[in-house]
């Protein structure tokens, strides 16, 4: 029971007093979620910029190191921090390894430095400084006990303080010796740092493999791909991967792949009853053949899922599965854990509900139950054993629906051994939820891009992923359809709508996805009042025709490769968004240090628009008054563009988007770069 | 030493691997400063808003409270969060009591809520709730236990159970009763609360008296109140009050009152040797007579000095005296306590000083010393040594060339003993150095207005004091001039500027002050080549007339009494800058329940200028479309204005503002509030 009391929530300490010659205020270290509750997130070879204020009384010198380690290293290492003005300071942490980083800052007064500040002011008025002389031996010789286990810097010391505290030398002699930059240097490699303050709190960064921040992902289902609509197996689905490789992307995600339940099961069109031979919805997981670590009798067995798997890596993807953390009423947890889900008053199982709508194939786990650690520990087995069999790659459905604190416990555990591990989080709900299942640690996330059309929407949402606090910990995943979602502006909007939203997607985010064939198909009928497609192969198979004269299979390939070549599409912390006098023309750009893209967008999938576009010549790294120019990837087309206004015009049957490659010329005003 | 280990840095609890039945995350409680390391400020009889981001995975719904306790009490109080949407909640804090408070916040999953927000769709929509109901009946009775205490709640509970679960009994009639507000209300008294999260760190919010908020300061020195030049007593002084009374003041500020060092006294415009006569700066604290707990001789006894300050009270005024720590060479802590100042390598003490320029007048105590924990609690007791005179209000001089933690420490525990206390820091330095003593304690703070003249300057600071973090710790003190600092604009601007500074001060800032009489009598000669006075008090006597004619005592008197009858001159949070077309014109409402104040000033001390004003409605607290009158309380001149542009002109050599009373009309368009 709570108590009413104290109950464990601590002061914050207060270091200075603890000890109050620590002088020195370390403080505002960033990156900081949440006063360090949460860790922010990188990639391998990242490079951490550390920042804090450090703020000291009076004109005192002093000196700051980052101090950081690796989870699994014993010691810290340390760099200095540098000062950037205004007492803020930053240092920089190099994220060699993948894994859970710790970093903090300390800061102490620097005796040495200060005085020579000082002396250095007093010499150059023609003070008499025979008194700082001898208090500058006074320091040095403290210096050199300190540099006793370094030879060479303790005989320097012992011999400058000898003659800089020597009142027969020569004063000017003492004083240039002092002033001396290498004696300085040595005194700092021996720092006095009893009075060293420390922020107080360690700060993580998780450090994921590449892919958690540059990917793109292709969905399908494996039983789809089977010969004239039998049920498709892995082996089926393996040749499917080349079509996918060959279309440029390096993650493909499978719906479950576990047995169907039988009890309950939906129809085609997602109805009620179904026939002997419906195959079911591959989220009501769990039935007499096994549960979320058996693979689908019909698909094959776990030996050619491993193949699978294996092939995929050989074409350079890694394979994603969909955890879904829910049972059918015959999984075998059911009758092994009746403990794991909610019991009604009557004895029965609580099925899933949203009052009054009922899901009676779907039974929830009882997260919170009173068996809620074993249960916890088995869904925790569960990605620990798919990632025996070769997956490391988690699309996790509908996390929103379990305790934010399991995800953090979890995932925690799960990359605590297998820091390789990337988890997307299929959350379509609140906003404030989706951010905290990120700060959970969950490496990418489902956002509302699906529905965001209009110009204004796309630059508020956009700024606020990139341009916020959000971009330390929130990795946006952009998908224009998913099996759930047939957008209501891909019901109408014929191949324009698909083009643009893919090139959206795709040059807005540096992780994007889609679920195919439906979209390189254009598939864009819905089953009746809802925005879900019709025929979904959610509930039935479907057969594809990969060689369709119409299929995007082309341009899809196209983007993909301008992804893979422009290193400016591979994250998000550039993305700028410049004015145009068109709200149906969007423009915006994204930099790297090989150079910049510049996207143009007609929103608008019906009409041709023009627009004049304002150039921040910042964002694309040219001066203010430089001419370049602009190199469409798509259309090949090249135009001479310039800081400030240029014109455009983009017609949707044709193409309703530029992807710009800036080509800054390097000689002559008629010298441009013309080829990668 | 410190050790490259852990040493002591915590990681952050993570609550949610203690109980994964603590399914609510309680995130981003706000005020907090620097995740609570520092406590935010209020005054007695203010509301804290208490808000926080209250998640929860499903669709569960959830209660929330925010507790709280003064420091002295033992147990907390409570009081529910309500939602404001979007997550976020918000909870009240009265604070009733001066001193230091304590505040958190936590949450549960409200499962009685949840059964009935999920009945009440099943019941609407015809379902079979039956098994629902003996649900209801088991948490009824839990509920029923957990009230035993409460009789009466105990009751009901029960046999509300005993109906609701009765399989006999008619299911409407059961269902009805499930969803009674008053069992819901009973349910909600008994919360089961064994899975609530808490935030798990506490806030501190430090309540200060009225006049931290809201205050009228005037400086002037004792000493030059004596009759014919003579050297002025406390007697003399007590006679000055009445004069600063009647001018609307409620702080009377002293420079130090304690005997002046000889050795090296300084001479009139700060010469480096005095005559014999020379009164020397008081800043030069300690002689034979005395230090820091010792006045002056020549200004009487401290008896005579308590009489000034009962004096001082029977007229509404607080005292405040300026509190230096540092001592001339012949205090008294130089023979007793050498180990409290630095010594030189040739065992002489350290002076003052900012190389080359030398202060040998003044020796600064050496904080971080060998003595520090010593001399850290001999300057507490001089603090405790004055508020025993009867003097609660400090202004300290330098804080910033003092330790960081010392003033954490030192007017923590003051504080702690006397909450009734209000601290003022002198500090002129870095924009972070001044936040962070404002963060350690001090209750207002001498600020950059002192220089900033433009209006693209005082907007921006401005909104840099209230609205941002910085309103929640740092009070701005508004000061045109002070013994220190005759700035530039007052040397040449004559009587328009110190009319204009005057008015800015006093209406932009709920603290000024001003040093007089110099202020009312328009001194503007520097001495040469600073920005200082010419003949400065600081290291002579004075003789000032008090009723001369052209004197601006009248306008200070009128600008006290508006602030005084105006609430909304009371405090900064509600400054607001309307838009004008005159980079000359400066305009700016503030807003309490008794109504609007809108200023407009001519910054321009020369030249005449009009403007069109861009009237803001809502920071008025007036609609769209309304008109209002607008009643000058310098001029008395009325106007009707309307939200959007109105026409003003501003001569400075008659006035160069209008300080507005905003009136709304309350019948009819003619029927203006024309009257306080």
């Amino acid at each position: 029971m709570f108590s009413r009391a104290d109950h464990g929530m601590e002061r914050p300490a207060h270091p200075s007093q603890l000890d109050g010659r620590r002088r020195v205020v370390v403080a505002a270290v960033r990156p900081e979620i949440d006063g360090g509750r949460w860790p922010v997130k990188r990639i391998v070879g990242d490079v951490l910029e550390v920042e804090a204020d450090l703020l000291i009384d009076g004109h005192d010198l002093l000196t700051a190191r980052v101090l950081y380690r690796h989870e699994s290293a014993r010691t810290w290492t340390e760099q200095a921090l540098a000062p950037l003005g205004n007492d803020r300071w930053r240092g920089l942490v190099p994220l060699t390894q993948l894994g859970r980083w710790l970093y903090t800052v300390e800061s102490w007064v620097d005796e040495w430095a200060s005085f020579v500040w000082g002396l250095r002011r007093k010499v150059d008025a023609g003070n008499d400084v025979t008194v700082e002389l001898l208090g500058a031996a006074e320091l040095l010789r403290a210096a050199a006990e300190r540099a006793k286990d370094t030879e060479e810097d303790a005989r320097m010391l012992v011999n400058a303080a000898a003659l800089i505290g020597d009142p027969a030398a020569d004063p000017a002699e003492r004083a240039a010796l002092a002033l001396e930059p290498s004696l300085s240097a040595a005194v700092a490699r021996h720092p006095e740092r009893g009075n060293a303050t420390a922020f107080g709190r360690i700060l993580e960064v998780t450090v994921e493999p590449p892919r958690a921040r540059f990917s793109s992902w292709y969905e399908f289902f494996p039983r789809s791909t089977g010969e004239a609509g039998q049920h498709g197996t892995f082996a089926d689905a393996e040749k499917r991967l080349e079509y996918v490789a060959d279309l440029g992307f390096d993650i493909v995600y499978l719906p479950p792949i576990h047995p169907i339940g039988r009890s309950h099961r939906k129809g085609p069109n997602n109805t009620l009853t179904a026939a002997p031979d419906d195959v079911g919805s591959p989220w009501a997981i769990g039935a007499a053949e096994g549960g979320h670590k058996s693979v689908h009798p019909a698909l094959g067995t776990l030996e050619d899922f491993r193949r699978f798997v294996a092939r995929a890596r050989h074409l350079g993807m890694d394979v994603a599965l969909d955890i879904a953390f829910q049972a059918s009423p015959d999984h075998p947890y059911v009758q092994e854990h009746p403990d794991w889900f909610v019991h009604r008053a009557d004895g029965s199982i609580q099925y899933a509900e949203n009052p009054p709508k009922k899901y009676q194939d779907v039974y929830p786990f009882h997260f919170d139950g009173p068996d809620w650690r074993a249960l916890w520990e088995e869904l925790k087995s569960i990605f620990l054993f798919w990632v025996e069999q070769g997956v490391t790659v988690f699309r996790v459905d509908n996390p929103h629906t379990k305790p934010l604190g399991f995800w953090e416990w979890c995932i925690g555990e799960v990359k605590a051994r297998h820091p390789e591990t990337i988890f997307l989080a299929e959350a379509f709900t609140r906003p404030k939820i989706m951010q905290q299942l990120a700060k959970a640690g969950f490496s990418q996330s489902y956002t509302y891009f699906t529905w965001r059309t209009t110009k204004w929407e796309l630059i508020e949402y956009l700024d606020e992923l990139t341009q916020t606090s959000m971009r330390e910990y929130f990795r946006p995943n952009f998908w224009p359809n998913t099996p759930d979602i047939l957008p209501e502006h891909l019901q109408w909007g014929g191949r324009p709508a698909f083009v643009q939203r893919l090139i959206l997607a795709a040059t807005l985010s540096a992780s994007y996805g889609i679920y195919g064939p439906a979209y390189e198909h254009m598939d864009q009928v819905p089953r009746a009042g809802v925005e879900e497609y019709v025929d979904n192969e959610k509930y039935q198979l479907r057969s594809w025709d990969l060689v369709r004269p119409d299929s995007l299979a082309p341009l899809v390939k196209l983007i993909n490769r301008i992804r893979r070549e422009n290193r400016a599409l591979q994250d998000n912390a550039t993305l700028h968004f410049h004015a145009t006098d068109n709200d149906q023309i969007l423009c915006y750009s994204k930099r790297a240090e090989d150079g910049a893209v510049l996207v143009v967008v007609n929103l608008d999938v019906t009409h041709a628009h023009s627009a004049w576009i304002d150039i921040d010549p910042e964002a694309l790294g040219v001066t203010a008054d430089e001419t370049f120019q602009v190199h469409d990837l798509v259309g090949q087309a090249r135009y001479r563009w310039r800081s400030g206004r240029n014109y455009v015009q983009l017609d949707p049957r044709t193409m309703p988007a530029h992807i710009f490659r800036v080509r800054r010329h390097a000689r002559s005003e008629h010298d441009f770069e013309y080829f990668v």
